[in-house]
C-alpha cells in the first residue's frame, strides 16, 4: 500500500503535525458531506421514515462488520453503539454471568482506568462477593487461577504503548477456564488484530482514535460467535430484543450479536463513522503496522539523538509496543503545551509522560523529523518555562 | 407566546404534515450550521484541543441545565449522555442500591417496553431476589407496599398518551418509602413538568422527540440534589470520576450530578442538541401546553366527525393525556402507510393504533384540519387497501 496519497484524505490544519490521532483522529475530508447528507436529506427530508428508508436501524451491524474486518472478526460478530465504558460493562457483565462459580475479575493496575472503574461499579452493584484483582503483566499467567471468571486487559497500554501478547494470554486464559475481555481502544486501526484466530471471547473498542470517526464516536463490541446464544445481556435494551417493534413487555434477546445493542443508535455520529470507514475499507493492517514501525523507530532515533533530557518509557522493541511512543521528561506538562504552541500536537499523561501517536495514514517521515527537531529546540532553549504553559487545563 | 413564527424555525419537507414529532422531531434550520462549525472548525481545525478550547467536556452539564429548565430541575441536577435505556438502568440501579431492604421494582404492563427490559436485565444480573411487579395504573397506589424499592413509570403512555399524575404518585411513593424513577420521554418539550416541586427522585428522558435534537440524540438524567452524594453509580465510567484526568486506578464518584456521566460525550449529537435547545430556551411550557391542547382537541373533533371507522383510545379529557392522540382502527398499519403516502406522517403502534403527535412549534390548525380530511378520505375510499401499504417494514 502506498501512503503517499493518504494524507490528502484528511483535513489537517496548516502548520500542525498531529501526533495525537491515538486520542482523537483528524477529520476525513468526506465526513462533512456525509453528515450534511444524513442531516439535510435523510433527517430533514425523510424524517421518521429514514429509520427504514435510509437504513439507520441496521447501521450498527453494517458498520460493525466493516470494523470487524480490521480486528479479524467474522461478519455478524461486531456491533456498534454506546461508549467504550458501556461496552466494557456489557462484556464484563456477560462474562461474569457465564461464570457463576468464579468470583475474580483479573486485570492489571495500569489498565485504562475507566475499564477498572466499570469493573468496580459492576462488582459494587452485583454484591455477590466478586473482587477485582490487579497484578502486573508478568504475573498474569500465574494469576489465572480457578476462581478467575474473566481476564480484562487493554491490548496496548494507553500510557506507554506496551503491547500484550493477546494470542498467548488468551490461550492461557482459555486453558484455565477464564473468559477474556480485550479492550482494543489503542489497537483498532493501529495494529493487526485477529480476535477469531486468538480465540478471544469478548473485545471492545472505540472509533474516535485511530479510526477517525470524530469526537464522541460510538464504540464497538465483539462477541465470539460460539457465545452469542448463551449471553444474558445485563443492559437489555429494546434494540437488542428479538422483535423491538413488537413492543413485547418481556425481554427476549435478539439473534447473535444483535443482543448487544441497547438503545437508539446515534445516527449523526454513525454518519461520521461511515465516512471514516470508507478510508479503512481500502487499508491492509499489515501495511499500516509496517509503516507505523518505520515512523516510530525514526522518531525514537531522532529524539534520542537530539534530546538527552528524555527517557523512552515505551518498549524499545517495536514488536512489543503499539503505534505510540512515550517519553518521560521533567516538566512534561509545560513541555507538551509548548510543543502544541509550536504546532506539534501530542499529549501529556500524568505524572511525567509525553505521548505521541503515529498514524501512517496522515503522518510521514518529514513530520516525524520536524516534530523531533521542535521538541529538541523546546527542551534545549527551555522555552517551555513560561507561565502560560503551566496552567493546567481540565482535559489533559 | 406567538406560535405564528415558530414553524419557520424548522425545515419541513414540502407537502408534509408532520404529526410524528413525538417520535423524531424535525430538523431545526440552524442545526446544519452548528454541526458544520463543530465539525469543520472545532474538530477539523482545533482537533484534540477542542475538549478544553471548545468546551466539549462541559457540554453534558451545560445542556443538562438548559433541559432542566423545561422539566423544573435546578441547575446542576441534570446531565446529558448515552441513550435513554442506559439512563433508565443508571437511575434504577442507583435507586435499588439505596434500598437494600426492599426487593420489588413496581411498574405497569404498558410502560415503554425498553424500561421494563432494562429493569429485567438489571434484576437478572443482580441476582439478589429482586422482582419486577407490573400492575395497571389504578392499582399502583395500593401496590406501594413495604417491599417496593422503586416505582418506575413513564409519565405519558407511549401508545395512548395517557398521563399519570406525577405529583400525586410521587408523593404517595415518598410516603411509603419508595423511590421514584420517571421516564419523561413523551413529556420533555410536550407538557410542563416540575420534578423539583413533585419531589421526584430520578427522571430520565430523550431529546430526539419533542426537543428536536435529531436521530439518536443523547438522553438526559435528573437526580434530586439531596440524593447526589449518596449514589454509588453502577455504570461508573471515567467521566463520572471526581478527577477523570488524574487516571486514578480507583473510582471515586464526581460531585453532584457529574457522577451520572459515563463515557466520552457524543460531540456531534451534542451540537445538534445545542441548536435545538436554542429554540427551547425561548419557550414557555405553559404556552406549549395550552396550544397543544387546542390542536389535539381540534384534531379529535375533526376526525370523529369525519371518520366513523375510528375509536379514540387516548383519554378524552385533555388534562389526562400528553401531547399525542391515538385512534384504534381496523387495518391500522396500511392506513398509516397510506397516510404517509399522502404526506401525513403519523405512526402505527401494534396491534391497531394510529398515533399522532401535536408539536405546537411546527403544527398549526390548518395542518390539523388537512390531516383529518386526508384520513377521512383514505378511510372512506379504502385507498389503504393496496399491497404496497401492507408490506411491513422493520421499524414501525
Amino acid at each position: 500500500m502506498d501512503f503517499a496519497g493518504t494524507k490528502s484524505l484528511f483535513h489537517l490544519p496548516s502548520g500542525v503535525i498531529y501526533l495525537d490521532g491515538n486520542s482523537l483522529g483528524p477529520l476525513p475530508k468526506t465526513t462533512m458531506a456525509k453528515l450534511e447528507h444524513v442531516t439535510r436529506h435523510e433527517w430533514g427530508e425523510t424524517l421518521i421514515t429514514a429509520w427504514n428508508g435510509a437504513g439507520w436501524m441496521s447501521q450498527p451491524s453494517r458498520l460493525g462488520d466493516r470494523i470487524g474486518r480490521l480486528i479479524g472478526a467474522k461478519p455478524g460478530s461486531v456491533v456498534v453503539g454506546d461508549t467504550l465504558s458501556i461496552k466494557v460493562y456489557q462484556a464484563l457483565a456477560a462474562a461474569i454471568d457465564l461464570q457463576p462459580d468464579r468470583n475474580v475479575i483479573l486485570s492489571e493496575p495500569e489498565n485504562f482506568p475507566s475499564d477498572l472503574y466499570m469493573a468496580q461499579g459492576l462488582i459494587g452493584s452485583l454484591d455477590r462477593g466478586l473482587t477485582l484483582k490487579c497484578v502486573t503483566p508478568d504475573k498474569i499467567p500465574n494469576a489465572l487461577e480457578q476462581n478467575v471468571a474473566a481476564l480484562l486487559l487493554t491490548e496496548v497500554n494507553y500510557r506507554t504503548g506496551r503491547l500484550h501478547n493477546m494470542q498467548e494470554l488468551t490461550q492461557m486464559a482459555r486453558e484455565n477456564g477464564v473468559l477474556t475481555v480485550w479492550d482494543l481502544a489503542h489497537s483498532a486501526g493501529a495494529i493487526p488484530v485477529d480476535v477469531a484466530r486468538a480465540g478471544v471471547d469478548f473485545a471492545v473498542g472505540c472509533t474516535y482514535k485511530y479510526l477517525n470517526a470524530g469526537p464522541g464516536a460510538p464504540a464497538f463490541i465483539y462477541v465470539a460467535p460460539k457465545l452469542h446464544d448463551h449471553i444474558r445481556p445485563a443492559l437489555s435494551g429494546w434494540l437488542g430484543h428479538q422483535a423491538p417493534f413488537a413492543f413485547d413487555p418481556d425481554y427476549h434477546p435478539g439473534p447473535g450479536i444483535e443482543r448487544m445493542r441497547v438503545g437508539t443508535p446515534p445516527v449523526l455520529q454513525m454518519a461520521a463513522l461511515e465516512a471514516a470507514l470508507d478510508i479503512w475499507d481500502t487499508v491492509d493492517m499489515q501495511d499500516i503496522r509496517a509503516r507505523s514501525i518505520v515512523l516510530s523507530e525514526l522518531f525514537i532515533e531522532h529524539v534520542e539523538r537530539q534530546c538527552p533530557q528524555v527517557n523512552l518509557v515505551s518498549p524499545r522493541d517495536p514488536n512489543q509496543r503499539g503505534s505510540q511512543v512515550s517519553f518521560a521528561v521533567d516538566d512534561a506538562y509545560p513541555v507538551v503545551q509548548a510543543l502544541i504552541a509550536r504546532g506539534v500536537i501530542g499529549d501529556f499523561r500524568a505524572p511525567d509522560l509525553m505521548r505521541f501517536g503515529f498514524a501512517p495514514l496522515f503522518i510521514d517521515e518529514q513530520d516525524v523529523e520536524n516534530a523531533a527537531t521542535i521538541l529538541a529546540d523546546i527542551l534545549s532553549s527551555k522555552s517551555w518555562d513560561r507561565p502560560e504553559f503551566k496552567k493546567r487545563a481540565f482535559v489533559t
